[in-house]
């Protein structure tokens, strides 16, 4: 075997992983997708993200109603990896917040309540190209996958998440497992 | 080039990828771990595995008490993938669950519940030749890594887990995405 073909063994082994790395690094996989018209795409995995917490019947939910529900948030892998290294969110996260319709009768359970059907999905993404607050809001209603989705710009979600939100724009403070994180790296603000 | 060197170009090309199937085919990399004493190590990065539901209260709930819990359920991600495709539960299925202290009062919360600190985390495993039963489960009390999770054959999971249980001696009843997956493969048994 020639220098020559030993060097281009080791090319090919190497070149497929290096082209891997350096598509993976500006846009991650998991990030945010876009029509053409700028409508946010549905996150069709998200319940294979990271999930960070659920709540029931709490106040500040979007979808609030008589009957209280649940919201699980999830948040995209490769900004959870990041916000563990250095407790800030990078660019191109998606948070998705799922509420769901909450049971108390059914199968062996008699009290309490468990997670039933879908009553609406709503994102939170960073994306500081595109948005001029760097951060947006997008609404899935009734199952729409990406034509009924669109920033929600006036959204009254800001009137919480800008002053309220321990991490920038996002309530970490309702992460348990992301608190102490934060606290270490020193981005979270304690909010009444 | 020679026709022998090209061939080797491509096999460096192909053997790591190859190796890497090989290898995570038998025992996947989120599969159960054991100490020399059979003891279940901790699942330490369960957090980042599937979400499959979170409840309150619920009464059939391990570690009930007077205050309604939070329980979430995690399942490793290698035994996800394969339900998804089979309705049934791989060899070196491990599922947590992770229960936790509801608050009420907190930051800009003011109604419901939200999770605090974790109270304790059990495990269901599947691991066929070292089970006599397939399936054994695990507690980690007081925030235990290994040495006191040991197998609970007594345990009073089984008294509900294999009557009550809608795919194998797992509650897919309350996994609202597992569900559908569960009846179109044929798995799913109605359970009262």
């Amino acid at each position: 075997m020639t220098k020559k073909s030993r060097l281009l063994v080791a090319a090919a082994a190497v070149l497929p992983v290096a082209v891997l790395f350096l598509a993976a690094s500006p846009a991650p996989s998991d990030g945010p997708k876009y029509t053409s018209e700028g409508r946010l795409m549905f996150p069709e995995h998200y319940r294979e993200w990271v999930f960070l917490s659920s709540g029931l019947g709490m106040t500040y939910g979007p979808l609030a109603s008589g009957e209280p529900r649940f919201d699980n948030v999830f948040v995209n892998p490769s900004a959870y990896r990041s916000f563990l290294e250095t407790g800030h969110w990078p660019d191109k996260t998606v948070f998705v917040l799922e509420v769901r319709q909450a049971q108390s009768k059914g199968s062996i359970n008699r009290g309490g309540h468990f997670q039933a059907d879908v009553a609406g999905v709503e994102t939170h993404v960073k994306d500081e190209q595109r948005f001029p607050r760097k951060w947006a809001f997008f609404g899935f209603q009734n199952g729409a996958k990406a034509s009924e989705a669109r920033a929600q710009d006036d959204a009254s979600c800001y009137t919480c998440h800008e002053p309220k939100g321990a991490v920038e724009t996002t309530f970490v403070q309702f992460y348990p497992t992301l608190i102490p994180i934060a606290k270490q790296k020193g981005s979270y603000q304690p909010r009444e």
